[in-house]
């Protein structure tokens, strides 16, 4: 089982794609950033990460595809710039037909380190121990990728409600904003 | 000339395409919206919209793309999720290579009504006797779209201060967030 994950920015895109045996071992195979030029007009910086994202989807065949959800900035521009990278991040996953989950940041702190007020440190110590790495994860935004399909895999690996007392509307596999 | 002009939005997204003879002249080609289902996931809806807006941009091969600027909804989550609807949507526009200008609302209405605090029915009032249309384009996102179409060509057929005065450095043409 493969999972890419994605931590989506204007300026830097992480992303982190994770395997899984079947038997609980988790291991790195690929993580880096996707970077854009701050002098580039917005689309064209759009186009930029959402070539890149395709690029890992069509490369890796992930079976399931994590994105961060969206952290609410300080700053209101900074937070509504994000949801353009976010989106064609999304569309990148639709297009090829992925399963989605779109995982907020404290759960993938809790999923990774037990504590959904974990520190950025903590979280890239567990990295690194989970995925027993000799060094963390560089740029930090690369980290933020593998600890984003790293809760996705350690979230589908729990046995599913439905797969233990079949209810009539099934479970919700995917958690996505309906607005 | 021809421009397509786009009011962003998760549920509804408005277009308009209006087409200029170069004389002063402006026409509707065609408005309406792009809707998708309140209950499909995020990415599914994004998928929609970009799909919509990339069929129009082939089908009109226009010379311009006109999409109105984030409106900062109270609501900081709708205004986020509205910026993954216009990052689709540029995104598209890029693909196409076509120019694309980012028009904030208040200048929407100042290039159609002549006043940046012009009410919807002012827009709505101005839009019918400049294309000389006999009822308001309905619903009220496609005259959105209409108005971010019209707004940008009416800008882009004034002079430009490159065309008057030669700077080294040239003029600006389209106003892109650049974070």
């Amino acid at each position: 089982m493969i999972v890419l994950g994605i931590d989506p920015g204007t300026a830097s895109t992480g992303y982190g794609v994770v395997k899984g045996d079947g038997l609980g071992l988790v291991s790195l195979v690929e993580c880096g950033v996707i970077r854009t030029r701050p002098r580039d007009p917005l689309a064209a910086r759009l186009f930029e990460i959402y070539e890149g994202v395709a690029e890992l989807l069509a490369r890796h065949r992930p079976d399931a595809l994590s994105v961060e959800d969206v952290f609410y900035a300080k700053n209101v521009r900074t937070t509504v710039v994000l949801g353009h990278a976010r989106g064609v991040v999304l569309l990148a996953g639709q297009q090829a037909g992925v399963e989605i989950h779109e995982i907020p940041p404290a759960e993938i702190k809790k999923a990774v380190v037990g504590n959904g007020a974990a520190t950025k440190e903590q979280v890239q110590f567990m990295l690194t121990r989970l995925l027993k790495l000799k060094s963390v994860p560089q740029p930090s935004d690369a980290a933020d990728g593998v600890a984003a399909a790293l809760a996705c895999m350690m979230a589908m690996r729990l046995p599913k409600i439905s797969d233990v007392r079949t209810s009539p509307r099934g479970a919700r596999r995917s958690r996505s904003p309906r607005l």
